[in-house]
């Protein structure tokens, strides 16, 4: 228990800048170092929440956890802005009845970032607190006592890590760069922007598995450590496995089609996806987490689709119900645009799309790819015909997709397959996939492919396997495009690439 | 769409067992192999689920797609069972009005495990229809159609691998060993009980989030490639990285550590874990799925292992409030004791519990570990005693936990650490962690461990780090001692082991 009494277990020091004796200092048992909390006991003492200090708490005596997010000393007074998560509150330690000069100079050295347990009064203020969440009170300090000290050099400072980045002129304030944050993230994971967007993502695994339980869909594990690279070994990370090497998993999608072909109808799985591809982009990680779904369908893949795009509306209008906290807070570093959807989601054919590049002035060929510079294309000229910053491209070209893809019956060219993209950058790639072994061996064989690494995925087809289709969603990305921000790796707590992998 | 008029696309076979022309049938328009699906129309028509087959249903007209589980020709009828996940319906075609003597050899002839759609009517049954969990109603077929072919010879029976296993004697009657249900894991997972086991995985992930998002937690995504093997290297393994190597982590344990010195206060996350460990035993897998949590305290870690415990408990309660079916169908296979347990949870201490192994004449010291036989003893010990199936060991000598773990204040030689136990086995293990750099560096050094490559870890509490506690649970082992399953393989869909890679 954090109290000056406790003090006598070896953990204590005292401030060093102590200028009067101990026993001249009438306040001496309002303030110190505690000792390491071990557990040594249970006080039924109430740790209120800083974002529940409002009015309402007024002339109440509280307790507080927090950290010293920033200290002021001034006179006979000490200003510290005590912060925990999004939330932070002013306290005020003042020389008088409850502490004197020396526990005021004690708390004007506490270190910042350490964490503090604070005794005090909830007070009125007398006019806005400009710089708190909590601008209507403050906290006037009886006791304080440190929990767990910082050391006194950060390696990067909070209030400059959610500094907005001024476009183009140089206003002489400090930013950080995103090298520093990422080698220092447990810092900055604590700035306001940081908690915000890892609640909302947070959120929006919740929202995808809620949405998808209810419409009665199963979760399954599927293994990450596999004996075979499905698609042919490119890239795809080693990995030593006892006596022999095995691979890591660069999507679930075999497992979900056999858990289809095992009856499980609807199944979805979240976890992490690995791709040793050497790509240094702003929209690339060699791991990142999936959001998977497959899904027998009755007669046409569009039953799929639009579970697959009702799922997303239902995170989007989750996020705005749920988290609206989090997005002001972001948008107050990275402003952006409200991002917005059209419900029943916009689909357009892969030929509409290509139609409108081309009144757009681009050229290209029918069975050719979207560039990124020409998805992002469309996405602004789908967003100006449309309004929506969410659409799904239907039936790409045959040619572009993988060898499991349904053909569309209707044209050899194209097939049932879709890609979904969020303000212009694609989130989700699926497909209708091919559920007959004789099709699938055809198809495998017109790409080139070794039928023998592939022969279990093709004998998972023997024994009647219902029409299914399905994708996968980047969950960094949906994070990102969500929030209108500009790289993944602020949306992977720690993020991997070719050059990175700690911490 | 499947009908005989959509036959002309080339996947049509006619049944080779045919006997007269084409010409003769009345009913040549009311069945045969539909052209496969490959999305060509989005027919109107509502498929019903076979569960959904009650009396209220009777003599509607249905179309219902499910699998040929069993097929039993007898003169001018056919029997079939019609099987989707966990329901099974008998279907009769009979030679009449609507079925021609060729349609009813046409069914009779079609594969096991094939998929099929029917139109029939729902019939109240003469009697109870013993083998179907549809007892009350039976289907007259008047379209069949397949929909996809299985192979006519399957790698197993599925009424061979839901038989219950009759210990000690042979009656005559086939089961299927594990190698075989594995090697051919779609089949296997197409088992009532397999269905049930994995919709009650699928329960007991979605129970754990839910319960954690209410008591604030959030859900993060932890790293699975990591630059060092945070515990020394053994165990571990190695993963070629670009022109680097890594490892895969043991556990998210330092990220979830990191998260909450990061200020998450409250986190969980739900992952691959994996373990490079020559075990070939009932409960170990190299790859397996960890529930974890990590959470800062107030002032004690009874607080998290109070949060962790109801956690388990509130799945309990809800697998028994959700997952009754399920519960029953696998103990039709494998029987068991319904699983007991306390509120609040049965908690001893570790000295408590090598009392009562004493008690039972067991000898061991008071810092010895519990071995694997010794734990299950002491289970049937608790149970006898406190009639549950689940309890905490608390205060685990010092001297066997990793080094990080917080020592007990009150006494040298114990720890603040504890394990959760189901029916005697462990499910996790968790602590207080050391949040304090300077004691995490000395219990470090007297583990004999290599500070340089501990440096990161230790360095994550320099800037202030609150007390916290967590543990991890084993998801897997979960399953199998609440069902009272003997083997981790039945609850994995795709385990992994020293031995086994595929499927």
């Amino acid at each position: 228990m954090p109290s000056a009494a406790g003090r006598g277990q070896g953990q204590d020091r005292r401030p060093e800048n102590e200028d009067s004796s101990a026993a001249d200092d009438y306040a001496k048992e309002r303030y110190g170092v505690s000792s390491m909390i071990q557990s040594q006991e249970k006080p039924d003492r109430v740790l209120v929440r800083i974002k529940d200090l409002t009015l309402e708490k007024a002339d109440e005596e509280v307790w507080v956890r927090g950290r010293i997010h920033t200290s002021r000393a001034k006179g006979k007074q000490c200003f510290l802005v005590l912060r925990q998560q999004q939330f932070n509150i002013q306290a005020l330690v003042a020389v008088g009845q409850h502490a004197s000069k020396q526990m005021v100079k004690f708390a004007a050295n506490i270190t910042k970032e350490s964490i503090v347990d604070i005794e005090g009064v909830v007070r009125k203020a007398h006019q806005k607190i400009g710089g708190c969440t909590q601008q209507d009170v403050e906290l006037h300090v009886q006791r304080i006592y440190v929990i767990s000290s910082a050391e006194p050099r950060l390696p990067l400072q909070l209030d400059d890590a959610v500094r907005p980045e001024v476009e183009g002129e140089e206003d002489g304030r400090a930013t950080v760069n995103q090298d520093t944050r990422l080698d220092n993230r447990i810092i900055d994971l604590r700035t306001s922007t940081s908690q915000a967007i890892f609640c909302l993502q947070s959120g929006i695994c919740q929202l995808f598995r809620e949405t998808l339980i209810r419409k009665g869909f199963v979760e399954i594990q599927t293994p990450k450590i596999i004996s075979a690279a499905s698609e042919g070994g490119a890239n795809v990370f080693t990995v030593s496995y006892f006596k022999t090497s095995a691979y890591l998993a660069q999507s679930p999608q075999l497992y979900k089609q056999m858990c289809i072909c095992a009856d499980f109808e609807k199944v979805f799985c979240v976890g992490p996806v690995f791709r040793a591809e050497d790509s240094n982009t702003h929209r690339h990680l060699t791991e990142f987490v999936g959001l998977d779904i497959e899904m027998a369908f009755n007669y046409h893949y569009h039953e799929v689709v639009d579970e697959i795009a009702d799922t997303l509306v239902q995170i989007f209008k989750g996020l705005q119900e749920r988290f609206q906290t989090e997005i002001q807070t972001v948008s107050k570093q990275f402003p952006c645009e409200p991002f917005k959807f059209l419900e029943p989601t916009l689909r357009l054919e892969y030929r509409e799309g290509v139609a409108m590049l081309r009144e757009a002035g681009v050229e290209m060929g029918d069975e050719e790819d979207l560039s990124t510079p020409n998805e992002k294309l469309l996405g602004r000229l789908v967003k100006e015909k449309y309004d929506t910053d969410f659409y799904i491209l239907d039936k790409y070209p045959l040619a572009v997709r993988p060898f499991y893809t349904m053909p569309d019956p209707a044209n050899p060219k194209t097939s049932n397959s879709y890609d979904m993209f969020m303000r212009g950058e694609e989130i989700l790639s699926g497909a209708q996939r091919i559920h007959d072994p004789q099709l699938l061996t055809e198809r495998a064989k017109h790409h080139g492919i070794d039928l023998e690494k592939i022969k279990a995925y093709i004998d998972s087809f023997r024994f009647g396997a219902p029409p299914h289709a399905g994708g996968g969603i980047g969950l960094e990305r949906v994070t990102m495009l969500y929030l209108g921000l500009h790289n993944v790796r602020q949306t992977s707590m720690f993020p991997r690439d070719p050059k990175r992998l700690t911490p």
